[in-house]
């Protein structure tokens, strides 16, 4: 098996080769802006690792790999206009180069793209990676409206947070394995495990966001650190500390959570030391290696071979240990 | 085989009954809201009448006939959104009642949603369905496109807005009629020959409508008529008029076309004068009668039953003779 930097590299050159049509060019345009913008192919390479670890040929699993990047850029796409964010990987979002209304339509267009490419897996599992897909994608949908439910909510449980977390994110990580997997076509048990591990390693990598946004080193972050904190996102970390705050450590919360006027490095400075003294990077620290070690257990679970699985145990290291 | 209004009904009864969770509420609501807000079920009830004609059983189409249907309503809530439209079916859109965020994901869920419709039928149709729904749905994204991009452009010919309609209106009309001939496993000529039958149908469709708008029975269509007038909107008749008016009659149309505050009856009222003197009305339904004409001649060379074929003229000679 090779490495996910291969599978990296090969999805990056055949993300430039999907076809669309020229015209109309308000509606593909943005499309071929939106997957040319790069990002790590985290997701398709785990379709073509996934298929090789059960013995599948990694080529048979191409299509449905891009089909699960084109899906996700959908609703990033989409995600952007929602949260009125000006910027992607430091270039201007669609909505912003063009407009709403084209980046609603492009997104649609590349959702139909996407199923396109997921209908061409070889007919022995195009049935079964296609409702995978097709529910997976209902589970993405969810969580965004958890996440756009909860940014406005007063109360949201940690329990909520999680679920929202595992909808938004780890569903579609834990689709793509699980789609390389049916293509390979090995055992339901299989299926199910490799599955666990991806819905697992979801979550322990969103909770590490989280983690990264407050403390990641800002140079190699490429941002300042803190966004989160600054936006009021109601992360783990800062639902750790609703949970956790005394009645004066709440209030002054709410002061910096509800002023329109502030210094952001004041503001971050004053929650963050909130959360150093009720320890909830620790906690949530904890909860992301609990996730971690279930993840693993799922991976040592499958059977296959002990070489293959090295390289996903790499993957898992890898995504845990980033710093940026 | 049974009349339009038996299918239509069957419809109405069966899209009540279409699962969807119940949580998150802010998604789902939206979907059984815009489904309930009714519409005439044609594009559902032609899925079910083509697989009838060509000796397939109804029952086998009614997963695909839902689909499509909420394919189409998934459509019209993204294309409300585009339009600012405050109202559809005199009840409020989506994006009114709810918000634009809302509007953007629920219609994302019931995409995703026609596509599991769509996979629902049998094994033998399940791929050839599912790349002409996918197909045509792409045509559709890209009608509503150049819809868009005509509306704000100075020059649109009229072979544009034909292709244009033809994307955003015949396409859907057309993969309706060809689904269900698919589903009834026909031969391709009787597929191409449905399809036909419906993309020109579809055509003379939108021009009937663009007629209506304009001379319209003003009670039985229920709301004034000449609103594309007031909008601006480039139709059919607009566009002949641009054609054919004289340097004078182009001035006066420039005037109310940019003029911001102006009694509506009025710019109607001037604008229809134009229209008449360059009898417009008579070429748009020239143009009507030749795409009905098309359709009716590849209905002709369909090989069915001749009995089954006339539950299909009196449909297209009822979509031709509305007033409203």
């Amino acid at each position: 098996m090779r490495t996910l930097s291969f599978y990296q590299e090969l999805i990056e050159k055949k993300i430039r080769e999907i076809l669309f049509r020229k015209e109309p060019a308000d509606l593909y345009d943005p499309v071929r802006y939106m997957l040319a913008l790069g990002g790590k192919r985290i997701r398709p390479a785990l379709v073509l690792m996934s298929c090789e670890l059960f013995d599948g040929d990694y080529e048979d699993a191409v299509s449905a790999a891009l089909g699960i990047e084109v899906f996700h850029n959908f609703t990033l796409l989409h995600d952007d206009i929602m949260d009125k964010a000006p910027l992607r990987r430091s270039k201007p979002t669609v909505h912003t180069k063009w407009s709403n209304d084209v980046a609603i339509l492009s997104g649609d267009a590349m959702f139909v793209k996407s199923c396109q490419l997921m209908m061409q897996v070889n007919k022995q599992a195009v049935a079964s990676v296609m409702e995978h897909f097709l529910e997976s994608a209902l589970l993405v949908c969810e969580g965004q409206q958890l996440d756009m439910t909860y940014q406005s909510a007063s109360n949201v449980s940690i329990a909520q947070y999680l679920e929202m977390i595992e909808l938004k994110t780890a569903a579609l990580l834990a689709c793509a394995l699980k789609t390389g997997a049916l293509i390979a076509n090995t055992s339901a048990q299989n299926c199910e495990l490799i599955y666990e591990f991806g819905r697992n390693l979801g979550i322990a990598f969103q909770l590490h966001d989280d983690i990264l946004d407050v403390y990641g080193d800002e140079e190699k972050f490429g941002k300042l650190s803190g966004g989160d904190i600054i936006a009021n996102k109601k992360t783990f970390l800062l639902l750790k500390t609703f949970e956790l705050s005394s009645k004066e450590q709440q209030l002054e919360l709410n002061h910096w959570m509800s002023a329109t006027e502030f210094d952001g490095n004041e503001k971050v400075a004053a929650v963050k030391s909130i959360f150093h003294s009720l320890g909830v990077k620790e906690r949530a620290e904890e909860e992301m290696e609990n996730f971690y070690k279930k993840a693993l257990k799922a991976l040592e679970e499958i059977k296959a071979d002990g070489q293959k699985k090295n390289e996903l145990y790499r993957f898992a290291e890898e995504l845990m240990l980033r710093t940026y």
